[in-house]
C-alpha cells in the first residue's frame, strides 16, 4: 500500500502548519499550528486555524498528534482544534509544558492524553513507526521524524538549522543523520522558510558575541527584545548580564511564561535571579539589563509601552538603548519603524539588526539544506514550511543536486510512491478566523461585512406599519460609524424622513404589504441618496415593523 | 521683523509636506501634499491631508502657494485644500501640468490662479523673494527656492539628490549653489528622507546601466514597473527597449498620464510610440517590453492584476521576467511578497532591487548633504520631510559639520533669528481623512466607531412601545457583521427576544419612560448575554419607537 501525504497548512504560507500522513486506512497528524491576521484578513480577527473538513470522515481513524515544537505555529491550534480531533498527542517535555499551559487556559487538560516522549526515542503508532531526531532550531526540542511507512521511508525535518553552538539544548547529531541516509532516505519532507538565501544562517554563539558588544560599550540603562520562545537568545542575555555587570528585569507575560517553561524542564539553568520592577528604582541605570516583549511592535506588548512612555514600572530616559534582537517579519515592519521613531524622539539608542549581526534565524539557508541532502540522500524532496517563492527555490536547489524535487501546496494529497511520487487528489483547505469564542471560515459573509462596515459605516432606517402598511410614527434614522457633522445630520435626518415618506407614497399596496420588495424599494432610493450627500455609501439597515 | 518657520505636515513623518514661511504679518506657503493611510489610519480611509485649522484667522494674508515640484506628497492636496487658502498658486511648467489635470477632475481649474514660472527665475510675492533653484531629482522640475526675508537668507532644499547624469532634465547648477554659499546663506530647511544612508544615492545613469543589462538577458516578455512619476525611469527604460529590440506597451491610467504630461511639457522626446494591447499578440514575447503600474503592490493596479491572472489585456506566461524598479515602500512589503508569490507560482521571474541595483532613490544621502552644506556654508540647518528618527540624523550630520542643527515638529513656529533660531509657539496641527467627499479629522468619533464596528459587527434591537411602555410587537434582533451560523441564530433571537421581555418587566415606570434609561438598562443585558454567546461583543444600535 501507498503512503500519503497531505499538508492542510503552512505549504504555500509561513504560519498555521498542519501535516497528514495516511497509510493503510490510518492518518497520523503532525503539528497542529496557527497563524496571525495580516492586511488581507477580515478586521476583528487576530488567530487564524487551519479548516480540518477534510478530515471529517476519517477523524476515527487518526492514531495520533505529533507535535514536532513549542513554536505557535506548530502548536498554537491544539487547543483551538482538539475537539475535532480527540486523538491523543504526543510531543517532547518542553513542548509539552507549553502545550499543557494553552490547553489549561482552555480548560482541556483533563480531557487531553498528552503523552511526553524522550529525544531520540522511537514511537509506533498504528502503523506509522517512528524515531524522534533532534535538530537545532530557535526553540528548544526541535525534532525531525523519520517516519516508516511499509517500504516508504521519510524525514519530516520540522523546523530546523545546523548551528554548531546552539547555546541551550541538544546539538545536531550529525553522525545519527549520515546513518538514516545510509539505511535509505525516499523522501524529505522539509522547511523551505530559508531556502532562498544563500549560506548558512549562523550560530546563536556568534549572536551572543555581538550582543555582548553592544550591550558592553553602553553606560546607561539597556533594554533588549526578542522572541519570548527563543530560549538560547534568553541564556545568551542571562550571560551577558553577567559578563557586563548587569542585572536583569522582564517586563512582559510571555517572556516570563517561557523563562519560566524553560527552567522547568532543565533549561536555562544559569539565568541569573530577576531583579523585580519595584526594585528597579534602587539600581544604577548602568547595572540595568531589561528584557521586555514586542519585538515585532506588538501595540499590547512591554516594548510598544515602553517606546510610547506608558509602561506602568519604567521609563526610559536619554541615553538608554534599546536593542531589537530579532528579525523583522514582513508586514511589521512600519509598525516598528513608528517604535524605532518614538524611541529616538526621547534620544533613546536604537540598535537594531541593521546595525549589528544581534540576530540569527532559525531556518536552514541554502547551505545547511545542501549539508542536510549530501546526509540524508534522499530520493525525493517535498518542500513545504513556506511560501510559493521560498518552495521553488528549495525544489530548485534540490534538483540542482540531482535530486527529484516534487511541488505541493495545502490540500495536494501526494502518493509518497518512489517511482513517481504523484498529487492524486485534492482536499478541501481553509483559513478559520478565531472570533471570540468561535471559529469561523474567513469567508464566513459576515466578516466581509464588517469590512463594508469598516469602509463606510451604517445608516439604519426602521420603520413602523399599521395593518394599511402606512406609518405609525417618523421613520427613525440613526448612524453608526458615518462621519456626518453635528448640525448637518439634524437637516440630513429630515430630509432622508420626507424622502422615505415619498418613496412610500410611490409604491402599490403589493410592494407595501411585502417587507422584502420595500425594503428593496427604499434601499435604492436611500442609497443613492445618501451617496449624493456623503460622496460614499454607508451599508444600509432597513428594518420593518409592522404591528 | 523676524521672520517665521511653520512646518503644518512632513516634519516627523514622510508625506503630507504643508510649510509656511511667515514674514511682516504675511504668509507664503510652500506644498501641499497628502500622505496615505496605514495600519493606523481608521478604515475606510485612504488619502489624508493636513488640518489646516493654524490658518484660519491668516486667510487673507496668504500672498501665495508655492509647490516645488509634482509628487503627491508637495502637491496633492492641493484641490482638496485651496477653497481653505484661495491663494494664487506657483510652480514650474511640468508641476502645472500635474496639477491641472487634478484641479481640473475637482472642477476647479476656472477659480485657481495658477501661475507657471520659470527655472531659476527670481519671484517676489509679498514680503518674500525668492530664486527657483533647480536641483535633481526623481521627477522632472525639482525645486528649491532660496527665500529673502530681510536680512534672512533661507535656502528651502524641497526634494533633492545630486544626479550627475539625471538622464532627464536639468543638471543641477553646482556654481550657482556655490554663489549663492558665498553671497550668504542664514538657514537651510532641508530633506531628511535619506539621513541615515551613507555615501550617495547613486544616478540614473547606473540604474540605467544595470536595467538595461537585466533587460539584455530575457529571451521572453519582460514586464517592469517602476513609480508612475518617475520620468527619467520611464526616459531609461525607452532607450532600453530601443538597445534590446524591443517594443513597449503601456498598462495602468497613471503612468499613461505622467507620459502625457511629460510630453506635453517637453520630456521624453525620444520615447518610442507605444504598442495598443489589442496588437500585443502580433509582437513575439521576446519582442515585448510591458510597462506596468503598480509597484508598491496596489490592488487596483496593473502589476497586481498582472499577479494575478486577472488583467483583461495580457496574460504572462512561464518564463518571462517582472521587473521592480522601485524601491518597497515601509508597510508594503507583505503586499509585494504576495505578489512575487504569484509571479513565482506562474514560472515568471521576479527581479527586485535585492537582486541588481534597479533603483536608485531620489533623496540625498548623507555625503550629499555634505557637500550640499559644504557649497552653501548655511549657519543653521533646520530638518524636515522626514520621520524623527531622519530628521535626528539630519540634525547631528550638521552639527558635526559645525553648523547648528535646530529641531522642529509639525505646529512648531520658529523664530528664524540668527542669534538664537527658537520655537516660540505651537500652532494647531493634526490630520484630515478623505471620507467620501469630505474632509474629517482621523480623531472623529465615527471613525473610531467603525473600528468597532470591524471588529465586532453590529447588533440592532428595535423595540416599539405603546403610551403605556408596553411592547406592542416582539422585539426585533438583527445582526450586521456577526457570524452566527444560520441554525444557531435563529434560537438565539429568540432568547434574546425573552431577555428583553425579562428585562422591561423589571424596571419601573421612571425607567421604561425614558429613552436613555431604558436603553441602558438594556444594553447593560444585552452585552453581557451577546458576550456569553459570542465570546465577543458586537456594537449595540437598540432603537425606541414610541407610538
Amino acid at each position: 500500500m501507498t503512503p500519503y501525504f497531505v499538508p492542510l497548512g503552512g505549504s504555500g504560507e509561513i504560519g498555521m502548519n498542519f501535516n497528514l500522513y495516511g497509510f493503510q486506512g490510518k492518518w497520523l497528524i503532525v503539528d497542529v499550528g496557527i497563524t496571525f491576521s495580516d492586511d488581507t484578513t477580515p478586521p476583528g480577527i487576530d488567530v487564524i486555524c487551519p479548516d480540518l473538513s477534510a478530515l471529517k470522515s476519517v477523524r476515527d481513524e487518526i492514531v495520533g498528534i505529533v507535535i514536532t515544537h513549542a513554536h505557535e505555529d506548530h502548536v498554537g491550534a491544539l487547543h483551538y482544534l482538539w475537539r475535532q480531533l480527540k486523538a491523543p498527542v504526543y510531543c517532547t517535555a518542553f513542548t509539552a509544558s507549553v502545550a499543557r499551559r494553552k490547553l489549561g487556559e482552555a480548560g482541556l487538560l483533563d480531557q487531553v492524553p498528552l503523552h511526553e516522549v524522550l529525544p531520540g526515542c522511537e514511537l509506533e503508532l498504528g502503523p506509522f513507526q517512528m524515531e524522534w531526531v533532534t535538530l537545532t532550531h530557535s526553540i528548544p526540542e526541535p525534532n525531525a521524524l523519520c517516519l516508516t511507512m511499509g517500504d516508504a521511508r521519510v524525514f519530516h525535518t520540522g523546523d530546523w538549522k545546523l548551528d554548531p553552538h546552539p547555546l541551550e539544548g541538544d546539538h545536531y547529531d550529525d553522525r545519527r543523520l549520515m546513518e538514516l541516509g545510509e539505511a535509505g532516505i525516499d523522501f524529505v519532507i522539509g522547511d523551505s522558510t530559508n531556502a532562498t538565501q544563500e549560506g548558512w544562517s549562523g550560530s546563536e554563539a556568534e549572536c551572543h558575541k555581538a550582543l555582548l558588544e553592544v550591550v558592553a560599550k553602553q553606560t546607561q540603562r539597556v533594554a533588549v527584545t526578542c522572541f519570548s520562545s527563543n530560549t538560547a537568545r534568553l541564556a545568551s542575555l542571562g550571560d551577558i548580564a553577567h559578563e557586563t555587570g548587569r542585572r536583569v528585569t522582564v517586563l512582559g507575560r510571555s517572556l516570563y511564561n517561557y523563562l519560566q517553561t524553560a527552567k522547568s524542564t532543565g533549561y536555562l539553568r544559569n539565568f541569573p535571579d530577576l531583579v523585580p520592577t519595584s526594585d528597579l528604582d534602587y539600581l544604577p541605570r548602568s547595572e540595568q539589563l531589561i528584557l521586555a516583549t514586542g519585538s515585532q511592535g506588538e501595540p499590547r506588548a512591554a516594548m510598544s509601552k515602553l517606546a510610547k512612555g506608558e509602561h506602568p514600572d519604567l521609563v526610559l530616559d536619554a541615553d538608554d538603548t534599546v536593542v531589537f534582537s530579532s528579525k523583522v517579519i514582513p508586514g511589521n515592519e512600519k509598525k516598528l519603524f513608528r517604535l524605532y521613531d518614538l524611541l529616538s524622539q526621547k534620544k533613546v539608542q536604537v540598535v537594531t539588526e541593521a546595525d549589528a549581526p544581534i540576530h540569527v534565524s532559525g531556518h536552514p539557508c541554502r547551505d545547511e539544506l545542501r549539508w542536510m541532502y549530501r546526509a540524508l540522500r534522499p530520493q525525493v524532496v517535498v518542500p513545504v514550511h513556506g511560501e510559493a517563492r521560498h518552495m521553488a527555490a528549495h525544489a530548485e536547489l534540490a534538483e540542482s543536486m540531482g535530486i527529484q524535487g516534487v511541488r505541493v501546496t495545502n490540500g495536494d494529497v501526494l502518493a509518497l510512491s518512489i517511482d513517481s511520487p504523484t498529487v492524486v487528489a485534492r482536499v478541501q483547505t481553509g483559513r478559520l478566523g478565531l472570533s471570540g469564542s468561535s471559529l469561523v471560515p474567513l469567508s464566513d459573509r459576515a466578516l466581509s461585512e464588517r469590512r463594508a462596515l469598516a469602509d463606510g459605516g451604517l445608516c439604519s432606517l426602521t420603520l413602523v406599519l399599521d395593518k394599511k402598511a402606512r406609518l405609525v410614527s417618523l421613520p427613525q434614522v440613526q448612524f453608526v460609524g458615518v462621519p456626518t457633522g453635528d448640525v448637518e445630520s439634524e437637516s440630513v435626518v429630515v430630509d432622508l424622513q420626507a424622502l422615505i415618506e415619498e418613496v412610500m407614497a410611490e409604491q402599490n399596496s403589493r410592494i407595501l404589504q411585502s417587507d422584502d420588495a420595500l425594503r428593496d424599494a427604499i434601499q435604492r432610493e436611500l442609497g443613492h441618496a445618501l451617496r449624493q450627500w456623503l460622496g460614499v455609501k454607508p451599508r444600509q439597515l432597513v428594518q420593518i415593523v409592522r404591528i
